[in-house]
């Protein structure tokens, strides 16, 4: 397999990850299709298929089961094709004017249930509670390789309309670029503590809990919210009530699962099922930023937190060309609706 | 109809607009689909229909045909229902920490042709050169009203299998905030004379026509090119080759028009018909920008252009929780297809 790039556009700012597989480019033309995880009917996400898949990496499993056999509650699996390859240097260099690095970093697959079509919005408390503990020891181990910037943990629903499978799993991606809308929130909120010497997203939480009219969800530990300039309609975060950089710092995740899960079936009564993306965003890799002077004041700055973003309007020329978000649902609304569903 | 909000996220940077009409709201949860420019099956774009659309801004006409009555070649007309409306005052101010600007704007769609069904990449160069004049007209009268720092023009085009209306338009939407992804082109291209003493984009013109790897076409006054970390396969901007500001200052049509069609064309015989997006970035408004000493630099630093981005592949959660793009198309290999197939 040739290795993919990363390039920035020196206009944008974007970084985009090229990918030099000419199976991608032949399904593209072919289909105008993306590239399908799965590509057979059977499911190699299914209890009894754990042979089809490259060897697990972590596992929450039943007692005296063996890795790669049945047995496991959650599984990760490293990607079959990967946008980013584990092996390799950056090999950081410039084109002309332009940057280019390779494309190493990490694409791991975290399969959140063995029951094929239990969709992640369904899954009960004691199993959100292990995904979630599947995501921590993963971020943790990625994050003590240097050369990943950032560890981003992601996963999109389609309705079954679209669907092209349906077991469920997130994606775990390391990269050796903080992801640009990171790097975004991370310096507006060092701008705002430079400015008020108090953590934006803390600000946010006590102001939020004061008006009380996008709050959708709260237990001692997190609160869940329709933010402010919601970008979509029924967009919701979730937060730490407590002021906390990184996710996988976190020990609180049977509080976490029930703010999940109340939120979830808020929406599910709203919405039915819907398609989303759900985004973890914790502080970038410490060991990464240090060494290389980064994000000294990322403790103080950043507040972890869980973005679920329901895709129920397509994006519009006006919006992929100008970074303005059109939403025809405003967040107090959204959260009457959620909490009268309740 | 009450009045739209635009919100900024503290955390993201990104100002949403909130639509306030209960239509939308109803629409979506009916459908979960946008609102649609066309509601019937009549098409009121049509010749003969002038009188079922808002009365004409502007039109290129034939001698002796009045406003409001067929003979156009070229119309625009107010939208329907704007995404930001045209009477009544910004209203800036902050709710608690949140910064809120009342919807003001204007949103205006161009009539391309008046021919159902013809499609904007089909056109003849003496049509769209029509185009690129309504263009130019509308901006230059917007851009008199300060209170619109900038002024977008866009279009999307979804092949028949999804479109639910096929008579060609584009969008021209003036905004009280210069758009995001114009600003990071405006904050990078300013970084960059400051650093080298040379406009971004020349320097990127330079750059590419001496590697002629990435060229789509050239003639005397514009080049069009697959830029080095094309977001999405066979995305293309064409530019004016001597450095220019504004797009509404260009004088240039027909050559303009032989570029866009020249790229349509070759892009037509490798795609067939393609849902695409096309943005014009010109520099923002001076007007707005001069009384608060904003861009004092601009006509130094930025450089018009015009982005055609095909739309292949659909968004991953990856893309929209990341800012990174994956593109399965190198484009050193889109140029070499798009000019083979000339």
């Amino acid at each position: 397999m040739k290795m993919n790039e990363l390039r920035r556009d020196p206009v944008s700012g974007i970084w985009t990850i090229i990918l030099k597989s000419e199976d991608a480019l032949r399904e593209l033309l072919d289909h105008r299709r993306p590239v399908s995880q799965l590509t057979d009917k059977s499911c190699n996400f299914c209890r009894g298929q754990e042979h089809t898949t490259l060897p697990e990496l972590f596992a929450i499993r039943q007692e005296n089961t063996a890795a790669n056999e049945p047995g496991w509650e959650v599984r990760v699996i490293p990607a079959k094709n990967p946008v980013l390859q584990i092996h390799g240097d950056l090999n950081n260099r410039g084109v002309g004017m332009y940057d280019i690095l390779d494309g190493i970093g990490a694409h791991e697959l975290v399969i959140e249930t063995p029951e094929h079509g239990l969709e992640f919005t369904c899954l009960d408390e004691a199993q959100l509670s292990k995904v979630f503990i599947a995501y921590r020891e993963r971020v943790l181990d990625l994050k003590r390789d240097e050369r990943f910037r950032y560890v981003l943990v992601h996963k999109a629903h389609e309705t079954p309309a679209t669907a092209r499978d349906c077991h469920a799993y997130s994606h775990i991606i390391a990269t050796p670029i903080t992801p640009l809308y990171v790097r975004q929130e991370l310096m507006n909120a060092q701008a705002h503590y430079a400015y008020k010497e108090r953590c934006l997203f803390c600000d946010i939480i006590h102001q939020e809990v004061s008006a009380d009219q996008r709050i959708i969800f709260r237990n001692s530990k997190f609160v869940a919210l329709a933010p402010f300039a919601s970008r979509s309609p029924f967009q919701i975060i979730v937060l730490p009530v407590q002021h906390e950089t990184f996710f996988e710092w976190n020990t609180e995740m049977p509080a976490l699962a029930e703010a999940m899960h109340a939120v979830f079936k808020k929406m599910r009564t709203v919405l039915s099922d819907f398609d989303y993306i759900i985004v973890l965003h914790s502080g970038p890799n410490m060991l990464a930023g240090k060494r290389r002077g980064y994000w000294k004041t990322l403790e103080r700055d950043f507040h972890w937190h869980v973005e679920i973003t329901p895709q129920l309007t397509k994006f519009t020329s006006f919006e992929i060309g100008s970074g303005f978000q059109v939403n025809p649902v405003a967040p107090e609304l959204a959260a009457r609706m959620l909490n009268r569903a309740a």
